[in-house]
């Protein structure tokens, strides 16, 4: 069955030792379109590709991709993969999550080209993750600054998933191994969002509450703030400008360099440069109040509503879309823009309506 | 009088060889709270001050100062001043202005500290209009870099001016010898905006058309892109967000990067960097279509309302402010949000409503 | 004892599980100097000082400090301090290094302020190790930016140190759980250089073929490149440009953009940004060719020859100065320098006296 | 006769107004081999070509070309131009030069394609100089950003000549209307390089004392230093590092950020960005000490004896290469390096080597 599941089950099984987010597997309706946006424009990588996918990666990538573009009926996300420590984290991947009760699928020769034995499953919360360790490696073109362009994305940063219960959901997480970095809350002890590593940096992924599942975003680094900025550049000059939803921008949460663009299909895609370092095992977590103005733009900048309401479809392991279920509690937008909401620059101090809030 | 000219005289008197937008002079009614902005966080270098006016310059800047802020009742603009190429154009001001009909004062010592005999007069638009040619030289700070500040301040670069009749203001600045460089228009040959240089950049001054005569903004640059970042950077991490009105984003017009501030007093600075060489006598004209959704942000960002809106009272002679005159064209922020108006990123598709546009 | 051992005893214990390089001890001469040179004019944070120590952090660090300043007679470094993962690694730090046979000693308070209980040993190699977990959180500023100069030093990357015989110093460190990224050989099969890591870097500490033990450097990162040619205009402005020492450049080796500094004592200083991530458990290792004139600097600017020969002292646990052994194998500068040595741009060519190499 | 004059004629006649270093002619040997080198790695824009030449412009530009790439046997340097600000210049260049006694050509429809009529001399420091104000007008790709490299090449800055009597042929040039704004003297009087500008930046040419005349470099503009850092990293990459000569670093004079690479025919070629304005009329001339370690590099990086000793031989109006003169003064490298030649970092300290400075 692909209903989310709604209770929370646990086990005793050791998890999965997941080392990244490594791939996502994006259904796209007009691969000519995707590959347009993805190489010509952003310019990753190409390892291999043919009439119906394309395999792409960052230039500091050494495995196989970083994103796989299938083409498809209807826009969709196929697969938030994750790397493992070993191949025997892929037997404890099936264990725990069949003690979870969930569609667990394996197969020895990898979902996708490039890949080996992996396990996909649909988790508790709907999503469908796969673990893997086998994969090719491939160059590493770190060094081959003669493909750089002047907004090189270098590495898959992470994911971003949209759902209902952030609560429900990082507890998953958490057991799963993840370890909370930030998050945003208010003083009713209501989370909006919060943020999970298994990396050394911010995040692997995090949650975004809100009518799920759904993914976010996915998010590549770049190794500087004007190799966004030539993006934004770049993108007005070929007249596509409005493929830019939000951003250029600093983040509060993160402390990261920012931009948010939407693919031919309405897929998100964030750019993203210059989180910290959270490899220790007491790093503080961080936790920001939904009214603080400068939570998610740090120049306070406004949130386009979009950026709050829409996200892609997820897809369970027979390929058909996930149901969503609704957020019960409050949304960050509604509390922090229009009539009932409200946000701050300074605590204390409440803000009749920030940069364009008046109209927002 | 002064009450500005509505109608455009014109004398065959030589008119004064301007070399460069120099310096303001503006009127700032907390004398602590302007300091702390444009020298504690801004950190223009102080040449001097005394308990009613602070004289603060750029970094490379060898005159005795860029702006002047004195203490007063009202924000207000008192002069903005322009270097002429030698002291024999300060008799050509006065016999220009004089021909034109305007309220002229001659100052054998300046009008402020630093400057020495200056002519300032009320111009046929109403703005006050400082010319002079000596002045003390102060240290050129360029290589004082232990003085540099992440967001340093290196040049002043223009002023920009809100005034009704955009035709007949051009056609007063193209007679005093600026050059146009860029302007917006529509295609029923209506000027929203248009560009003015004397020095080899894109301008020294600007008229934006709007209720006038008024002060859009005062611009420094900095050397390169990252340190206006920072600047927003800061002024987040001093809970000072609020004063950051638009972007910062990269310009249509001009091609330069740029952040628009807000004073204590609201007065409107804009930090910008990286526009283009314009010394050739025959430097292409650059014409924007005003729906052309590039044109103000060349990532199609929106202008947020207060940007078209508001703007600073300039003073007469006398020191009293100038009444307003409104604008009788269309105005540019009525045909291209909302209702009546619309814009587009690709020439010929109409977009309905770009980022935020919905809401605006 | 505290001459080094030449052979390489190995134990079966379990190795403390490091989580990174977290601070090094200095012994400075000079406390003042020290302080201008790295809080004035570096700008790292000052968490506490007294008359005979300064302990300093970077900008997103949390732990009490990366740096302590000790003053005493004369240069040295009395610590390189990694941080464990947990309490009960320093109960594996001691066992592991009783069973090689080295001094060990154990402080329930800690051997400097801000740090808890920690083992101290001096290593089979002649270095004196700390291992801590227990540490005094402070505030991370990384959102601070009011007290971000353009030079910001935002993290301690890694530790460099001199030791004769690499491979045997690789084997002891591959031991203790660091995993080899990168190193430097000839078809000789010598090993120069090697690097290790524990955090997803390039390295946390590495070795440099030569006499030792001695410290070669300690590194610090920046946001970006710009921040390290700001550090190097600002130490022009000082007039005291003649503490760099090598640099500004990128790197063959990791791929970072690099600079090094002397510090008032002699100590080296690196400045460094943007190598690539390495948290994979089958991170592919980088080998150079030692001939490859681009392995140290990419651009194949010369290596100063005071890079290769000095290096700072390194003290046993009673603070007595570790004898140095020579390096019997060939030395990296003698390979590739004058008489007897060479590099090449191009594999096959060979460069008769590169940038400056005539005169070297 | 080709035989450059070494005394100095004067002239009553008025200097042609010169707004601008306009653009190089330069003979090249291997057209394809040069293709590559500012083409396919420097990213020069094509505004035209055939087989026996290239037309080359930068990207902010619109007039026909910034440099042209003629082959021939040997290299060398057929033309350095000017614009001037109207027709009439070409009279009152073609008047100014023949009172000075040199040979002088015009030709109606120019010399080369893209420029009009144009005047032509053999100057009396024996460079071939051309004025033109007639030109193409081109696209100025300024917006287009979808062409915009890593490395983007954006504006000609500047060219550099070498010539013996830096005295005399400052005279020259200011007589021809230049402005001087730096130069390197020492307590004895002698001058070893100046800077001279029309537009207003610090140089439209300068002189590096030497055996001359010959050609030192041609200077290209980024936007950004990450701009420089990307070409020698994108060199690196292209295993090409050998054709940098000197940098990246900041020079003391003109307070730039450079960069000195040979082409393949060994022409020097400069990039350069961020200089100061120096428009005002009392800009300061700014004078270095030529013992100042800081004054060619603000890092105290040493200069390789090859910037100082190589530049391109320069062609007479017949093609034929124009004989040196021996400098007769005190060269500059010879006064700072090795065994007579002292610099200091700190006026009063000798520095006894700088930076390889032992090596030199």
């Amino acid at each position: 069955m692909n209903q989310p599941r709604t209770d929370s089950p646990t086990t005793e099984a050791t998890p999965p030792d997941i080392v990244r987010a490594a791939y996502m597997e994006l259904v796209v309706t007009d691969l000519a379109a995707a590959r347009e946006f993805y190489v010509d424009i952003l310019g990753l990588v190409v390892t291999e590709e043919d009439e119906t996918a394309i395999y792409l990666r960052t230039l500091e990538e050494f495995i196989h991709h970083n994103l796989v573009l299938r083409v498809g009926d209807e826009p969709a996300v196929a697969a938030l993969a994750f790397r493992v420590r070993s191949p025997q984290d892929l037997d404890r991947a099936e264990d725990y999550y069949r003690d979870l009760g969930c569609d667990v699928r394996r197969s020895a020769e990898g979902f996708v080209r490039g890949i080996g034995a992996a396990v996909r499953v649909q988790d508790p919360l709907g999503f469908p993750y796969e673990f893997f360790y086998e994969t090719e490696h491939v160059a590493r073109l770190a060094w081959n600054y003669e493909r750089y362009g002047a907004g090189a994305l270098v590495r898959l940063d992470h994911f971003n998933q949209v759902y209902p219960d952030v609560v429900a959901g990082a507890a998953y997480l958490e057991d799963l191994g993840f370890k909370r970095t930030e998050d945003i809350r208010d003083d009713d002890g209501i989370t909006y969002a919060a943020w999970f590593a298994r990396k050394h940096t911010v995040h692997d992924t995090a949650l975004t509450g809100g009518d799920g599942p759904r993914m976010h975003h996915i998010a590549f680094s770049t190794h500087e703030k004007h190799n966004i900025l030539y993006i934004c550049d770049k993108l007005g000059a070929l007249r596509r400008s409005d493929c830019i939803e939000r951003g250029p921008g600093r983040h509060g949460v993160s402390n990261a360099f920012y931009l948010y663009l939407r693919d031919p299909d309405g897929h998100r895609v964030e750019i993203y440069t210059q989180d910290y370092y959270t490899g220790d095992p007491d790093n503080p977590v961080v936790t920001w109040d939904v009214h603080d103005n400068q939570r998610r733009d740090w120049w306070g900048n406004p949130v386009v509503p979009s950026w709050y309401t829409e996200a892609s479809t997820v897809l369970d392991l027979d390929g058909d879309p996930v149901p969503l279920q609704q957020r019960q509690e409050a949304k960050e937008m509604d509390v922090t823009i229009g009539a009932d909401g409200f946000s701050y620059t300074r605590k204390g101090e409440t803000d009749h309506g920030f940069k364009l809030g008046n109209q927002v």
